[in-house]
């Protein structure tokens, strides 16, 4: 019945939730639609980022601090493609290259430079790497084909969320709390029984695999688009992709089939973005293959992303995160249950990153 | 005319503010009335403690944290007597004990319990012991049977105080002060002769006693029902138990009677509960076993509270706990006048329990 | 051309802004007009600084401590001119000096003394020295004749600003920011060509002298009182004295007798107090030697003290203050402009003061 481990338990500190944010990482800045001609400026990593687009729609992202007297450059403004400090007048192209300055001798000083980041526009998300310009590799992003595909419909939606990122990857990770945290607006129903379990770890990704054989599909999860009375094959699987991008896969095929892709699919695509070491912003989409065109199909998951994802797994995400300071005064040690399985994995594979980040 | 030291005049600097909360002492948590069986939730020394009854009535005190993910226990439910973990599921008895888990292999981790907290109920108040639980020894709590007595009447109240508790021990150990700050709402009046002070101290408590013989006892304490032109003996005393729980008494007796209970009393209980280091809850009542059915008593008393230890004590405490900071940074040492006495000996009897605590 | 360093280009860390404060200095306190006999606290160098002033009109500034229990003094009351503290009754001269103790034996201690600060009241301007008392120079204090000369009429005004103060005394010193960052509000417009430019530095004065010879003034400093079609000399002087106070000059002379005061002449007089690291209360006036009884011309410099220093160099300054900590972080290192070459020389004074100051 699978490879997960049986017996986990193991007591730790807390330390997931205080390990250093990865710097050499790709996160969600912005949906596409977010950004155009004017500046948008987002803390990203404890960095405040500003983002615009140039004439010819590239987006761009700059560190939002003039290297001259620090004044934030979204309070100056835009000439051509170019940025000009508000305060001094120092003149950045969009590479972050100082081009002009008209101060005194105009000497450009050669310190003088913004610090640009990596952004990539792809599925309608643009994706920042944080790190060092030359690891940013696109292969290291999340497939989010499906965004952009005609046989998918996503709803998108996002919000800000006060608390360690960590709180709620473990939580995406972790199927264990939805039958008690999301007993009245989701979660699979409790009469599916496993036929097995495979935890798939690659170098920087996770896959957990469920399998129920035979079954009738939870009517939760596709409403009344699921067919009654007929047994089917379900999966519910989870990939994470380091550090924080996850997207999980609910389907159901004939008999036999398992995940060939035939039957009703639904991706809950989750890309959470530290802001702070204890906030982040939290965006993500619910993409189906079925009823495309149907909007009470889009309101309900609409409604999904409201009660589950915003008041209840981040508003416990919150209220964990407000006593971290205690439970470290009070040394209280974390205990690990079998639907932690998943999330213990990912955070070995974090604590070899942070190190390697430093 | 006593034993209090006539010079105590010694500069130091603030370290009562500073002290480590004690630990190993009991602390009012609740008045009884305000715990039933739904969850209350009260920061008591740096830790969330969560308060409710059993269905026989019993009160429990529980970390109001999870052991597993961390989640606020009060965010669960509650199954017969037992606690249920909102988040997983985890579900714990009165004692803390992790009686069920229903996730994965049902295996219930050993380390799985909620801490627990001695709680006795006596006097209509909810005790809590916030240290080592072999130690809570019931003997140590303050009397307050008057609270139930039939021959007494209390007003009851109670406010949560923006300082280091310290700062009201000091200012009710402290008569000094009453003739300047409560000028306006009460004082003992500046024509009283004390006959003899005393203060008597025991391994854990102190007894700052005055009197005044054959005098006309002040109105402020006792109103319309001290007799008129009848010389009384009049005392003025106040006990103290460690760490933060005081009793006063007023009486007057027949001249050459003090102290033998026979005349009018009035007990003033004071329950200091530390949130913070800097912050507190403070539960009080006032007894009197004079004119129990005058509700206008019970009004000038709630009047009193409301004026002289909320708007005057609270007020002065939380005005100097903000400066705490600043004194620190420009030395500023202390000087000390002789109404100190009691507040030096009691500071003194907390250091040692300080260290003894650790 | 003068002697100003063609080449400043060093890079350096934000020091300017973590200097510790200067105690041994002069700071405006507050305007004479604003202490009356009624307490007046405003917080200077992090220290809760009471003023008031005696019968005979005298201003005096006392710490806000009374150093018994540390309560603050304000809340206490008058007594002819001694202040008496409302908790327990001590009295202290306005010297700081405790004369009085109602409390049990009546003995003053000896270290019951509130310190007080030598405080001169010059020019409608309470100055403050907060440092070593032996030190108060008086000839220390930046010349203000003009807001009580019959010659001069001063517009005043100030605010509050959430920013270090060197923030403000850095953009003051630099006049390149004035064609950006006060485009609409000010500035000396670009047709200007500088005739000299010159530093003179004394030991802890600094002077930045620009003379722009035989041209046309600029309409926005004098407006309508500028002569049209006559040519002139122009100078745009800025004094500094140590710490932060600084006076701009901005005249006009015929040509050839630049500076010899003859023509038009606008004083603006800028004292910075800091309130703490991050924050300081700014004082300024705006003072004309022509139109003195022109309500518009009032107007226009109440219009431009609210644009120019509140919105535009204040909130520049807090945006800056905001992100000091995040570029500590990321290592950011400053670059200098030619405009910034009487900054970097006296941030090099005050440097060698705040060594001197420990």
């Amino acid at each position: 019945m699978g490879n997960v481990d049986s017996n986990l338990e193991t007591a730790r500190l807390l330390r997931p939730y205080e390990r250093p944010l990865i710097r050499n990482a790709w996160y969600c800045a912005a949906w596409s639609h977010e950004v155009g001609e004017d500046f948008l400026t987002r803390r990203i990593l404890d960095m405040p980022v500003l983002l615009y687009r140039t004439s010819s729609g590239e987006a761009v992202a700059l560190l939002d601090i003039c290297p001259h007297k620090l004044a934030p450059m979204h309070q100056g403004s835009r000439v051509g493609d170019n940025i000009v400090c508000g305060y001094h007048g120092l003149e950045f192209d969009c590479s972050g290259a100082c081009v002009s300055n008209p101060q005194g001798n105009r000497e450009i000083p050669q310190a003088a430079r913004l610090r640009s980041f990596p952004l990539l526009e792809k599925w309608g998300v643009l994706w920042i790497w944080t790190g060092d310009p030359a690891r940013a590799d696109p292969a290291k992003i999340i497939d989010c084909s499906h965004f952009e595909s005609p046989q998918w419909r996503t709803v998108k939606g996002g919000h800000y969320v006060r608390s360690n990122y960590m709180l709620l990857v473990e939580n995406l990770l972790d199927l264990g709390h939805a039958l008690f945290l999301h007993k009245q607006t989701g979660g699979l129903g409790d009469n599916l029984v496993l036929s097995d379990h495979r935890i798939e770890q690659g170098e920087d990704t996770l896959r957990d695999l469920r399998l129920y054989r035979d079954t009738q599909p939870p009517a939760t999860v596709f409403g009344k688009y699921v067919p009654r009375g007929v047994r089917l094959d379900f999966n519910a699987d989870m990939l994470w992709v380091a550090p924080s991008m996850l997207r999980s896969h609910n389907g159901c095929s004939e008999s036999g089939h398992a995940r060939d892709g035939s039957g009703l699919s639904l991706y809950g695509t989750h890309l959470l973005t530290p802001e702070t070491q204890h906030s982040m912003h939290y965006f993500y989409g619910t993409s189906r293959n079925y009823a495309l065109d149907d909007p009470e199909i889009d309101e309900a998951y609409r409604r999904f992303q409201r009660d589950a994802l915003h008041k209840e797994d981040s508003m416990v995400a919150e209220s964990i995160d407000a006593v971290l300071a205690d439970t470290m005064d009070l040394g209280v040690r974390m205990v690990t249950l079998s639907t932690d399985a998943s999330g213990i994995r990912v955070n070995r594979m974090l604590d070899r990153m942070a190190e390697a980040d430093r």
